[in-house]
């Protein structure tokens, strides 16, 4: 556990802090430049809030060319650079570096064009997510990636995390729905990653550059994929007497070859948690509920729907109910997307996991968390993307008690290399950050984390942006102790047998 | 224009010959090392016939140890690799080096898995495309991307070449259909990229990988992503009084949200070329055809197909034909994709060019198209993925005659660099290889080779995969003496508007 860390009094840290804020001043606005303790306060943490520290210092830019004169500064006085859209994110990837320059790129905050002919977007990365669907829905498009937090989070954050959401077993991450970014390198050059075409010529550097966290550049703009709203959707709710039924017909509706809209668990704690909160209507008896939604066109949907019906029957549920109304499904979905919110009702804190594991083993590793509980002295609840196989545990504690927040702490790294034992990866959406430094000792070898320190030096040489985040060292991966260990062949990462 | 190159008689250039020849033999089976010009020969070029260069020595390694062997051998002894598949590609990349490695593939032709619950297979890099299809068939599922040379061409090859094919509109490239592959590095260590699971930690290596020509590593296994065979599949065929009517018609499709499995125009050359040949049916009087084809439920199709017939209608399609048959499906189809056999028939020589454009100049390209069949004598057939602007004129040419493969392969640059100009980019599918180099220096700014040369030396820092191929020096760009201008951004590449 990091513990809150401070920029002290230490006159060294002091003059450098006064040196870096002059020079950023000399090329930027002074309300672009916040330096006050009161100021960077807001800064301190994102939505990992166990690991907080002050930046040295935070700026806002409001144009591309300013974002290109601080990077400039930033390599020419070796400064980090940490970059940070709405600061939603759960693992920690824009914690601020106590000597470093937080870059918030809130002011970017303008959709730049919607193309309904071309279906694209083009919008500056403090764009939030909800907004580029609301600048579309004129036209009957919207953007599909939803992240809970799609109400704040912003573009250029879910670049960087190559976010997900309910809907991404059937339309992607973020890398399958972004076409270009514009991004600003650590020189100060302009270059754009990406086209609208299907393919591009040279090597694939948009996949790249999605999802690496802050570590090879930042975005100055996005052009997004813009889909048809489906003319329906509806929602199965379905009951369950056990998470391994759940968990069998889950396995077997994506064998059948539906790829629903949205395909999602939640266990008997988490529904308990969340029903007197939302009042969604959920059976308090199961064990678990599955919620699966089908879109499309009417025909599509009643199609689809009968099928999901018949095979969550066969396959044991306890009960059903399919939304009647678009009232009825958004409610289904509240519970579910507001579980997070709703732990926060039940205990003073919560820690939201993210991991991935093969559909197949959704049984044993709910029943190994289970377990874990007692080994913690902690309760967890289970909300997951069951369709991918994205696990969302929230491990409850409570901060005030110290020995609470070490107990958590590993509770989560246990989930996290459990994940990794079953062939599943540390990861499903929320990214490495800070929070998962240790575990990709677990999930990768020597020459694999060797091949992504040499990309990360092709573009960032000094290694100033977002440092300490997201790849480690080999001499923290020792200090760890638990290094990746596979017969034969080294894995990138391993292979969840899906 | 590469002359043929031979290895010569030079005495160096034999020692050297004999001293990795007999290498090779101390560590693979005799019948593995075939260094003969009667055995090599066959391996002189790939379906870029118009580069022809016999290799030092072909490998045909068996196993995955051997491949290991083989690499670590060529980094010992500085002999630059070639990475060969079946030799369908068509842009040189597996065009030998006269002092290297050709590393043939064929061996690995095996499907190692055909999982239908998970739907995924595991197999071979050696295994043609087609087989793959083949293999998931009994279980109802398919492998999507379809080059044309699907008969003939390995998963390997589309690997390295992110090959397409007329249903990637609604599909994907195989980017997009690949989920994991098994890589041997130069220095023989054996590493995996991506995962069965939807995202993966770290960086995107997978995608950075495929599209990559040889130049990052050998492929040593492929697991791909099978999808249910669709119940019905139908094609519309519509005729329109000029290609521009036909663009139109394409850009308004697009726009209306239908995203049909296939979207293929032919203009009156390749139709009146490849009707004799294969009796499709195509109406020869009309200046371009389309074929649309919709696949899915049979209401699903039903329903599509209407709505492109009122579409084509209202876009002045002046002949429309839906097919009534499995049968007529297939004919449709058999124009498209023997077109270039076809060329075949009616002139010596042909020279498929590759390149894309946004949609909504796909008139005025081909109008330009037209104009330089004036200024380099030779005739052109347009046949394209229209849905997303991949272009691939055949230049008709006869390569007895010196001077028509040199027009041959200016008129191919201009069409390129024409496509670089209207914000298009220089291949949709086929690789750059040998033939493309000198357009790349028109597509990418310094700054860009800059990075695409630094992720190279993070894989290969002697550069010895693949050599000359894909990314131009900087030197050979000085040389070609044009280069990419973009006012304020360096772009990586020009953006189509599609």
């Amino acid at each position: 556990m990091n513990a809150p860390i401070e920029a002290g009094p230490d006159p060294a840290v002091a003059e450098r802090r006064s040196e870096v804020v002059q020079a950023l001043q000399g090329i930027l606005p002074a309300r672009c430049v916040l330096y006050r303790e009161e100021e960077t306060r807001p800064y301190e943490c994102d939505g990992l809030a166990l690991y907080r520290r002050l930046p040295m210092v935070v700026v806002l830019p409001e144009t591309e060319a300013q974002v290109q004169d601080v990077l400039r500064l930033c390599r020419r006085l070796s400064v980090p650079v940490v970059a940070r859209g709405a600061g939603t994110g759960l693992s920690g990837g824009a914690t601020p570096h106590a000597e470093g320059v937080l870059l918030g790129m809130a002011k970017f905050n303008r959709v730049l064009r919607v193309d309904p002919q071309a279906r694209v977007a083009v919008v500056q990365p403090g764009v939030r997510n909800l907004a580029v669907s609301e600048a579309a829905a004129p036209h009957g498009l919207y953007y599909a990636p939803d992240p809970s937090s799609q109400i704040a989070c912003t573009i250029g954050g879910n670049v960087a995390e190559n976010s997900g959401g309910v809907h991404c077993l059937k339309y992607g991450l973020t890398l399958h729905n972004v076409l270009r970014v514009r991004v600003v390198t650590i020189d100060g050059e302009v270059v754009e990653l990406g086209s609208e075409a299907l393919d591009a010529p040279g090597l694939d550097l948009l996949s790249l550059f999605i999802g690496s966290e802050g570590m090879l550049g930042v975005v100055t703009e996005v052009t997004v994929r813009l889909i048809p709203k489906p003319a329906v959707a509806r929602v199965v709710m379905a009951s369950f007497g056990s998470v391994e039924d759940g968990g069998r017909a889950v396995a077997e509706l994506i064998a059948a070859g539906i790829i629903p809209a949205g395909l999602e668990m939640m266990d008997r704690r988490a529904t308990r948690m969340v029903e007197p909160f939302v009042q969604a209507g959920y059976d308090l008896e199961a064990a678990a509920i599955l919620l699966c939604e089908a879109d499309g066109t009417p025909e599509e949907v009643e199609a689809e729907i009968a099928q999901v019906e018949a095979l969550f029957q066969r396959c044991g549920a306890t009960r059903l109910q399919v939304s009647g109304s678009e009232a009825e499904r958004l409610r289904f979905w509240a519970g579910r997307k507001n579980a997070f919110p709703a732990a926060g009702r039940i205990s003073p804190d919560y820690y939201c996991m993210d991991g991935t594991i093969p559909r197949r083993c959704l049984g044993r590793v709910l029943a190994a968390i289970e377990e874990m509980e007692t080994t913690y002295g902690l309760r967890c609840a289970n909300v997951f993307h069951a369709g991918d196989g994205n696990l969302h545990p929230l491990i409850l504690f409570d901060a005030n008690q110290p020995d609470e927040v070490d107990r958590a702490e590993r509770f989560g790294a246990a989930i996290l290399e459990l994940c990794v034992e079953v062939g599943g990866t540390i990861t499903g959406e929320h990214g490495v950050g800070l929070e998962k430094i240790n575990q990709m000792c677990v999930q990768f070898a020597r020459e694999e984390l060797d091949k992504f320190f040499a990309i990360k030096h092709a573009f960032d040489p000094a290694g100033l942006l977002n440092p300490g985040k997201a790849i480690p060292t080999l001499a923290r991966c020792n200090e760890y102790g638990r290094s990746h260990v596979h017969a034969g062949a080294v894995r990138f990462p391993e292979i969840p047998r899906f």
